[in-house]
């Protein structure tokens, strides 16, 4: 996705194609907050106001600059699990074995589609996280970028299990789905705390 | 932007230069929410099961298309209005005319660089009223889509917001602050309407 252009990307994301679709969105809303977050970092670093959160920052921006290329990497892994499970519906379903390949196939694959846009609402929670680490820890100036990374990383969480469910919801193996919506639901809890730091950030703008 | 890579521009959204930032993050959200209302529609439109909606998919899809292209348009509206503003910054302020219009100089590049988020909030907020027109009105395998396009709307209206209240916060001019704060108040509240829609659609996929 990194050599695509982004007219070119956002132009299949409009059309019919199966790929790419709301997963990739997901991805490259995380990594856009990934972005901001090295942004303010990087507008924190070398300067000497704010040399006691130097240490800080470098580690943050370091983190940020690999969860955004690991949310490039999982839009890919996206479109490859979705292309897979699209596949498997396509296996022969006349004899009785036959079926039942068909049927195993798919619940690995659906598993596997599921897994995938989880992994991105992680990242995103991931992201969150280290946002909330930056007010009072850098420059203030760029304060406001806090918050748009925020706010992107709700979106890419929100996107990310809207994915996660609508896979969810066409498993039956409870043992199979109840590890995938614990886990959502503790970065969906991520995205509701990324929420109270949007409204923190535009209380004190406003202020 | 539309001819730029992906990777670039992440790469420059990260980086400490003055521009991308927050500005052109909001409009590429509101990019991302145009382009899958538009999938939607597309996925509607000339299908026989649903015949009923193909006037309104062609028309949402339309509509979708130019806000789209309006988003990425104001991502570059938003660098150059930034840039202004800065460039305002370092007029000479020596004697007392030169202060005067410097003054004045800040002022009116302060209230462009409010308006270019503002109009990005009003596009994303366009964008909402698209995606809630869609659900019952198309191809509902798509459904989650309809949910991840809101969602990225709400992140480009509330990332445009911050942008807007930043350059509020420095002018004092109410009759000029004035107008622009209701506008702005007036997206915030289909945003909110978003986040509503959002969750209707988990519901039901979680049904």
């Amino acid at each position: 996705m990194n050599d695509e252009t982004i007219g070119s990307w956002l132009d299949q994301l409009a059309s019919s194609a199966p790929a790419p679709g709301g997963g990739a969105a997901a991805a490259m809303h995380a990594a856009i907050g990934a972005a901001l977050v090295s942004m303010v970092a990087n507008l924190t670093i070398g300067k000497s106001a704010y040399a006691a959160h130097e240490e800080h920052a470098v580690s943050v921006r370091d983190r940020a600059e690999a969860l955004r290329h690991k949310a490039i990497r999982l839009a890919a892994d996206d479109a490859a699990a979705f292309t897979a499970l699209m596949a498997t519906y396509r296996l022969p379903k006349e004899t009785a074995e036959q079926k039942a390949e068909r049927g195993a196939a798919i619940r690995s694959a659906t598993e596997a589609a599921a897994g995938v846009p989880l992994e991105i609402a992680a990242t995103a929670a991931e992201v969150i996280e280290l946002a909330e680490s930056l007010p009072g820890r850098s420059n203030p100036n760029v304060l406001s970028d806090v918050a748009v990374a925020a706010s992107s990383a709700v979106a890419a969480v929100e996107s990310a299990a809207v994915n996660v469910e609508i896979n969810l919801g066409s498993l039956r193996d409870a043992a199979v789905k109840e590890p995938l919506a614990t886990a959502l639901a503790e970065h969906l809890r991520v995205a509701d705390r990324a929420r109270t730091l949007v409204a923190e950030v535009r209380r004190e703008i406003n202020q």
